[in-house]
């Protein structure tokens, strides 16, 4: 059989470019509109995608003056998704350094029943001291220890999700045994971050975790993308960098006991598509035009540790940029932009307007054709299982990748012409998990 | 213009008996189909209810034998019932001990965006050493530190949902300005509990903040009650018990300068409603048969902090129980069941069959009739204004109520024939809430 291509709709209130609530097109109240979410679910679902993603952070985002930066909380957004979808997956990220494992596996197994099986975590351990004042804290804490942190995280979420066999409900309604206590596990977990007794209040769900998603790409992020995520959404600029940070984690999810298969990689495009590759380069270019440089330069230097005026919007980057290591942040992303910046010889200008369209993701701009053929490309290569579509305006940027893409790829058989599944796991080809105490327990019993 | 009844409807799987399960027509899976749930809400807002209810822990609650355990999160299911009804409002319950302000602040004022205004907090502290087990504790906090605890927690989140003017949105896209930095507030909460900077990440919501509601009736629950407090949720058993709890709250609210209009105070009721009073009686006692005495029994001796062997089935409770003052956990409602035992003479075995219809809260088997009649009585004696209905089996009971009771006390001109608002403050009778930054800025300015 062979391999099927995997399509992920990145969601960002009026798309992924900064400017693009700017344009005739767009509602700038979309972000804080339910309605807008679903209907951009239901294009997704139309187009078969695998999954719609929001991405999230429990702290303003941006400047309000520069671009709409409310965001509903995602796993409510999920839910009004999910009750007017009904195949689609449903992927939202939550912080391992700012939630209580107990109630976010709950939420995570509770979407995960309202949608029948179709919910998937992006797992992230949050940047941003801006975050980290929202919980009593001064500053984020060390990139190593939050990785600690999320790895124990999500071992005492699987043990939540895991509390219940999948056989404990009775339903003797005659002798009144609702379900059998003796396959309702409290585990007492004791650990260097959490102490959790169980067993969460929610049964095992129809896929039993959430699909597990990372999208980190420095060495922690990687190393935990390796050994916990079953897909993994990363921003690589260059196919030769696609395939090299494909090899090495489907390599590192080898070496850990882990089939490679079993971990899906999905890059982030910006597609920008025209009717022509002249058309398609003026709607990158007006989007561009739309650009206030001044919010991006203070972030760039912010990024870079640099005071503003060292960066000349019309000269390149210093010389003198801090090393990936002394960065806390973001540091793969940190490296990327470096490196676009140097290889291509921006401007502190023209990177901006490379950043402004997807926050170091590739921009594609061409016609439907040229982006399906550049996915097939990176697909057949082993540069990625699939991709994290993230329109730079929305909804029109999905629509015309769902009317307009996806028909080619499926032409040439590189996508599904149907569902063939009703769960985000059947959907990803995943396996459901098995129950780490049931399995503990045929084991004795053997 | 005469006062208006308020109904709000208390959901729980097969409803509020504990046997209700058991029963033929119901469905021991209904605890995990958000179908059901939306079905629920759907039937309450036929019959105009101002709300529906969730109650919550962040534990399993009950002995997964015993009856239906699972519980999806609430503010999940609040979101599912708020695509699929249109008028209700939706309160939940959320824990001040074992949530983090920013997270929970936002996913209220999420909901509060998704139904259009119609959201509402039940403010717990969440008792039990079971519960703290889950958050890293080993026994629950303290009772009154929980309270002091859930005053800032509420504060914070005041803070977190006024953080937003409600003119900050611009919305120019020519000059590119979305909303007014200047509008949108960093506060910088440092107090004894918690730490949060700010702002939300969510513009000021519909209503501005949830309707605030209360459940707990100890000394400290009162307190905080009627400093917070908007709706109170409260057992009752007796008209004279109930007028005495309604004249202090109000009271005590008045004392702090509050309107005590803007406080509703709603007590539990459990209605079983037959053709004839005798038919009524009879549903009690089918139910009451179905109850397997010996897991209350051990409820109860915990209770008492007494062993399991101290309470005799057909015997009364012991004489030397324990004062209100020795109880860490839910203590006026350790008083109350002391009371009503002592009251009516119940063997233990009674006392068990009269808790499992509703844990405390007032049984009323009757007809319609009957039952508007309670429902009036208290109404207008002064010790409710409105009632949190509380069927023993749903969704039927619910259904009877809405078919029966409704109309009942419609015709008496006690309850809306139409919603004449959209939103929950507007069902409640309740102002939106000035922005506690804006007026700060107004005062400032005169």
């Amino acid at each position: 059989m062979s391999r099927t291509l995997h399509l992920n709709a990145f969601l960002m209130s009026t798309g992924h470019h900064e400017a693009s609530w700017r344009l005739p097109e767009s509602d700038p109240l979309a972000h804080m509109d339910v309605e807008h979410y679903i209907r951009l679910a239901q294009i997704a679902e139309r187009g078969l995608f695998d999954s719609i993603f929001f991405a999230d952070s429990p702290v303003l985002e941006a400047e309000p003056g520069q671009r709409p930066t409310g965001k509903l909380e995602p796993t409510i957004l999920l839910t009004a998704a999910a009750l007017r979808t009904s195949r689609i997956g449903l992927i939202a990220t939550a912080s391992t350094s700012y939630n209580d494992p107990y109630n976010l596996a709950r939420r995570f197994a509770s979407v995960d029943w309202v949608s029948g099986g179709r919910v998937g975590w992006n797992i992230v351990t949050t940047a941003g001291a801006d975050a980290a004042r929202n919980f009593g804290l001064d500053d984020v804490p060390d990139h190593r220890l939050r990785y600690e942190k999320a790895a124990e995280f999500v071992d005492v979420s699987t043990k939540l999700w895991d509390s219940w066999d999948d056989d404990a409900y009775v339903g003797d309604k005659q002798i009144g045994i609702h379900s059998d206590p003796d396959k309702v596990h409290q585990f007492d977990h004791a650990g260097e971050f959490f102490r959790v007794a169980g067993p969460l209040n929610v049964p095992r769900s129809p896929q039993a975790y959430p699909v597990l998603v990372q999208a980190g790409s420095s060495e922690d992020g990687k190393g935990f993308a390796a050994r916990y995520a079953e897909a993994v959404f990363t921003a690589q600029q260059t196919l030769d960098d696609g395939k090299a940070f494909y090899t090495d984690l489907k390599d590192r999810a080898r070496r850990l006991g882990r089939d490679p298969e079993a971990v899906k990689i999905l890059p982030g495009i910006v597609p920008v598509i025209g009717d022509t590759e002249a058309h398609a380069r003026e709607l990158d270019e007006e989007l561009a035009n739309l650009i206030l440089p001044d919010y991006q330069r203070r972030n760039l230097a912010e990024r870079f540790n640099l005071p503003v005026e060292a960066l000349d919007l019309d000269g390149q980057l210093p010389e003198d940029l801090p090393l990936e290591d002394d960065i806390q942040d973001a540091k793969s992303r940190f490296t990327l932009i470096v490196n676009l910046a140097r290889r291509e010889r921006l401007t502190v200008r023209e990177l901006i307007a490379r950043l402004g369209g997807g926050r170091g993701h590739r921009t594609f701009a061409g016609t439907a054709e040229q982006v399906a053929d550049t996915i097939q490309e990176w697909f057949v290569s082993g540069a990625a299982d699939g991709f994290n579509i993230m329109p730079a305006v929305l909804p029109s940027g999905l629509e015309t990748f769902v009317d307009q893409v996806v028909p080619i790829l499926q032409q040439r058989g590189l996508f599904r012409t149907e569902y063939e599944s009703t769960t985000l796991r059947g959907h990803y080809g995943l396996a459901r998990p098995e129950n780490q105490f049931t399995v503990a327990e045929s084991a004795i019993a053997r």
